[in-house]
């Protein structure tokens, strides 16, 4: 079997990053967890809903003062801040090498409904941290390294999840983000544009927000691990090597409703009896592949006239199917759609089926992937290998760079509600983590070198 | 078997009647049906949500558009207008008898969600040009004849159903609608005050609305049929003679959430697939009875935190069941509360059920009844005696007074809908007969009579 040539670029990068691990090991790294963690609870008083709980949906007020945190924790950080047309915020610690790829780091801000103070924050103040313990240990870095704080990884405004990172790689289409509407109609360039945001048109403003192979050398997100395996495993860091494949169907059921007394049971056609066995069916299609890895959850129900004396006359759900393995997704999918169209034939609904979005599952950048298990050893952590179940910017990211992730455990593997928790020491210790494997990845400035362990540009390109 | 007293007043009251029937056919009334129809369109455009959508919460900005309307209608018609402390509004034809008890008709203006223009609003605006003809064709009427707006015959804005006649029936307990809240965490006291009805407390407000069998000898509701009998049998006018049972639950389950990708499906909770049961096992119940007249309804879904990439957390449904047949429904409704304890323990989620109101069906009165009947003939409409599915505030009007109610055919038995129609001509006819039924009930004033057929003011409350 003939070898691939980038497989070797690959061993060529490894092999360099063995050499350069003991540049970062000689950095006196001081990360504050304390100090990151009142930031993450200052964050998360910036709520549409009371606390414990966090909602922050993109372009809210909260959003807004949300932003200009992050801003100012980036300007004390002594980072040069900018901001894209999408609205990603970048703070950047310059390299001594002025035509280096950047090596970039980052999460969101945004929150879904009743959620918590980790889901990505932690990698954007964490992010931050990273950066301000580097600068303050006075490392200069050869590549550029940036922090990103990604516009609405969650899709709860628009229905569409990782608009600032799709746009990053080039993957948004603008003709199909303006078919979409929030709550009140507003366009996605609408909302933008009164954030303060925004361009002439969608096109430009998707296009404004684009990075290539050229300028980014590699990305390494830090994330709560959103999962119950590093802690019932009792380690401390997860080295993500595949992100799974999400997708997601809105199925719209529509009956003719009546009123709840005098339409009688054999002249119904009631649109969210339908929906609920659809649900029934989407748990027991996901249960049926025989595999821990493949979830299905209908997260999102509308139900209209929702009245207690009115018959169901519309049905609305938001279907959310993922696996690691992307043909075995797909054929859950599949039978989605095939059972969906069966029982509005059945119960005499009318069904309308949208593929909201169908991506790819992503695999982890091997020097990257290297570089977080030569820095895991070099704090001292416990770890293992493993895969991230949730999506995050990562999978998009990954499109145009080599990529990782550092997951660290987060309690009872919550998230996406009011009582997730990280503890402190992990949260620091995910920052060390994160902070050597960048410093790794962008090189030594001082040793004048122009790159780290990511190899040369045009090496972290090929990888795969 | 000894014969009951009442029953013998009964007799003499129907034997009344039979004589003064023909005072109310030498009647030249004359009713505008076009101009009708034009009032209800003219109403119908107070409404939350676009034509032909009609959505009207009470005291809200539309509501008291419509209120005010109401109001000069009824001035318009000669009628004197008063409202009370819950926002019922009274329009008033005076009668020769100043201690006469009243006879009254009148129904409800307030549309959930996507409703059409004729529930309710027929026997309104129908019930003022009612007396608008009796007024015009020179009938003095011994007994002073209503027309009532009742406040909230829906149960949409505090999830209560006929606040304004129960509390005119002395059925509303007010520390029980001190507990209700809508959903901005409103108080039913705050939200009439905020409307310029309501009182110093809810005791107050719902005492200030307070009717008895002395002062209202019979009511007597015209509607849309809000089922397909009538249309499908080609009759003009159905004479109800009962009103099924109506009751609701709120089940509510809890489970624990989590995320969408990184929960794992055998250790999730999801509290949206419990109610998925719920609803399937609630429409197999109904159906299990093996009669058409029992029905139930999943109508209300609240589905927390409601986002695509989120496990349903929280789950709550609202669940109506009605019957001609109390034992029968109250059957159904001990199945439903059972089954949701198995699917709760079966899935591991935490369950809440409360009854929300489980009333009494109605029978209406025989005087009542037997004055529609002579009106039909009077007008020589075709007919047929049959029964409320849906429940009205006669059902509760029927508990301090002799009630009955007259139905017009409505397109498809279509209701709760945007699409809901009546004819004008049935909608004519209708008013014709409720006209002459209601100066039956109240009797001749010119002849010097005390009453009509609702027969003495102690007869009329005796009956069964």
């Amino acid at each position: 079997m003939r070898r691939h040539p980038a497989l070797l670029l690959v061993a060529a990068a490894i092999a360099l990053l063995s050499c350069t691990a003991s540049a970062a090991a000689s950095l006196a790294l001081k990360v504050d967890g304390q100090a990151v963690v009142a930031q993450l609870m200052q964050l998360a008083q910036w709520s549409d809903d009371p606390a414990p709980a966090v909602t922050r949906l993109i372009y809210t007020d909260n959003d807004m003062k949300a932003r200009a945190y992050v801003q100012q924790l980036m300007r004390e950080a002594g980072l040069q801040v900018r901001e894209d047309t999408m609205g990603n915020i970048y703070g950047r610690l310059a390299g001594t090498d002025p035509e280096g790829a950047a090596v970039a780091t980052g999460s969101h801000t945004d929150a879904i409904p009743g959620a918590g103070a980790y889901d990505g924050t932690v990698g954007v103040i964490g992010g931050i941290a990273a950066l301000r313990a580097l600068g303050e240990a006075g490392f200069k870095p050869a590549r550029p390294i940036e922090v990103v704080m990604f516009t609405s990884e969650e899709p709860t405004r628009f229905g569409l999840s990782c608009s600032g990172s799709r746009a990053m790689a080039g993957l948004l289409d603008s003709a199909c983000l303006d078919t979409l509407r929030d709550v009140n109609g507003s366009t996605y360039l609408q909302a933008a544009s009164a954030a303060g945001y925004g361009a002439a048109s969608t096109a430009q403003m998707v296009a404004g927000a684009r990075r290539t192979p050229a300028d980014l050398a590699a990305f390494l997100e830090l994330h709560i691990e959103q999962g119950p395996e590093l802690e019932k495993e009792g380690l401390q860091i997860g080295i993500v090597t595949a992100i799974a494949a999400p997708a997601a169907l809105r199925v719209r059921f529509s009956g003719d409703g009546g009123h709840a007394g005098a339409q009688l049971m054999p002249l119904r056609n009631d649109a969210s009896l339908a929906a609920a066995e659809l649900a029934l069916l989407v748990e027991k299609t996901a249960l049926g592949t025989g595999v821990v890895d493949t979830v299905a959850t209908v997260g999102s129900w509308h139900i209209q006239p929702n009245a207690v004396n009115s018959v169901p006359r519309e049905a609305a759900l938001e279907i959310d199917v993922r696996d690691i393995d992307g043909p075995r997704r797909d054929g859950v999918l599949a039978a989605i759609k095939a059972e969906a169209a069966a029982i509005a034939a059945r119960r005499k609904v009318r069904l309308a089926v949208e593929t909201i979005n169908q991506d790819p599952p992503a695999a982890c950048g091997a020097q990257v992937v290297a570089a977080v298990e030569a820095a895991v050893r070099e704090v001292g952590a416990s770890s293992k290998r493993m895969v991230s179940r949730a999506y995050h910017d990562s999978l998009f990211m990954a499109q145009i760079a080599p990529t990782g992730m550092v997951f660290i455990p987060c309690r009872n593997g919550w998230s996406h509600r009011p009582d997730e928790f990280a503890a402190p020491d992990d949260i620091q210790r995910g920052i060390e983590v994160l902070a050597l494997a960048l410093a790794q990845l962008a090189g030594d400035g001082s040793r004048g070198s122009g790159g780290g362990g990511g190899g040369s540009g045009s090496g972290a390109r090929t990888e795969l």
